[in-house]
């Protein structure tokens, strides 16, 4: 498939067929996942495959129960991961520092360059794909499951499989509110108005509106789908999580 | 062109002609970072276009003097940005909370996802990219020269142009080396050798430790390329970017 055709119609897939994916097209996905740029070609990353039916309804569990997780039937969870190359540095006589923020950050890049590449590929198959955020909220829990040890920390999953239905694209906000010619331009009352007005009058806007009885788009985002309290919860516990993998967040 | 064809002869290109990138080629490159998957769709990104002469000269010493910034027409700057996304809240009678650790990576992953788009859909037109790796080494600096106001963080830059070169395939390990069925498999000694020997015994290996007069690959990333106290300075610094532009790392 045309590239510029399979990056623009990406839509996020949330029901999937139950047909497998064929290994030949999952090895294609995860090689053009390790053709991604990476920090000084260091690969900093590791990818769990999870197709095990077992493993997939604990993960579901883990996944606030999105179920998708259980009928799509290949799950790629994509983990910064500095295990691996400390260990070859330890084995060839080098002394590598890479417990750190920053190289959690560089760790993390590389993951998440992987995922996209991986994500574009099966997409160029006919594949859906679905991004779960939920990773970063039960990192501890999915580095349990998936016995993560030390240095590696699970940032992103993706889960792949043959589309059920075919969504209209998803709306949003217009290029020019996300891109600044030289330096950052910021966003005057008129300018946020504009940006969001399409948005805000889309037919689903409205739906939320009355099913959740609140007056705001935004209010459906700070009070209902990512609430303050949920926020600090699951930020403090990621922290906590970087840290017992081995991180210094320093 | 072809999607896998495009995601599989991916290399970073550092030579670049002096041609511009029409208008056209670059809006399409754009709209093709923004149809990216975005966390609850909230696009918390922004992308800064750096096109003057003037600018790419101060940006050029910012990324360690890498040459191709300059000769190189456009660069693209991704931030994590929860600006945007929290002014429209508060012209909305809402009350974000995404100044924290857990939105930071929210917001972070949405830049990078949005980057990756960006850089295959621009090598769909024959283009080549190079991502910088040195942002998140000099955020702070890059955030003065770009205007980069409170709750905006830049993570990552790709520079984009015409190759005036094309350099062979970036060699990777191989794939089983990043891949785990089910859950994680640590690495045992001999797993690590054999994962890294292709890559030892590469001619550019036996180059690199002739000139660096070290006995190790490893070393050349330890003690020449990533050493220690870089790491641990720019590390610090980082967090301390990412807080002072009001993320609360907790």
């Amino acid at each position: 498939m045309d590239t510029l055709q399979t990056i623009l119609n990406h839509r996020t897939i949330r029901n999937y067929k139950n047909t497998p994916v064929p290994d030949d097209i999952l090895n294609t996905i995860l090689e053009s996942a390790t053709r991604a740029s990476t920090t000084g070609n260091m690969q900093l990353y590791s990818i769990i495959v999870s197709r095990d039916e077992e493993m997939k309804r604990k993960l579901c569990d883990l996944h606030f129960r999105q179920k998708m997780v259980i009928d799509a039937p290949v799950l790629l969870t994509f983990c910064a991961d500095i295990r691996r190359f400390n260990k070859w540095c330890e084995q060839r006589k080098a002394e590598p520092c890479y417990d750190n923020f920053l190289w959690f950050i560089n760790a993390s890049i590389d993951a998440i360059l992987a995922t996209q590449n991986a994500g574009i590929a099966a997409e160029s198959f006919g594949l859906g794909i679905c991004y779960l955020g939920t990773v970063t909220y039960n990192a501890d829990k999915i580095i349990e499951l998936l016995e993560c040890p030390e240095y590696v920390v699970p940032i992103t999953t993706i889960v792949i499989g043959y589309p059920a239905d075919t969504p209209p694209l998803t709306d949003r906000l217009p290029i020019e509110a996300m891109v600044h010619q030289e330096t950052y331009h910021d966003y005057s009352e008129s300018d946020i108005d504009r940006h969001y007005k399409e948005k805000e009058a889309l037919p689903i806007t409205k739906t939320l509106l009355e099913e959740n009885q609140l007056e705001t788009l935004a209010q459906v985002f700070t009070l209902k789908r990512y609430a303050k309290n949920d926020n600090l919860f699951f930020s403090k516990k990621f922290i906590e999580t970087i840290i017992k993998q081995g991180f210094k967040i320093q």
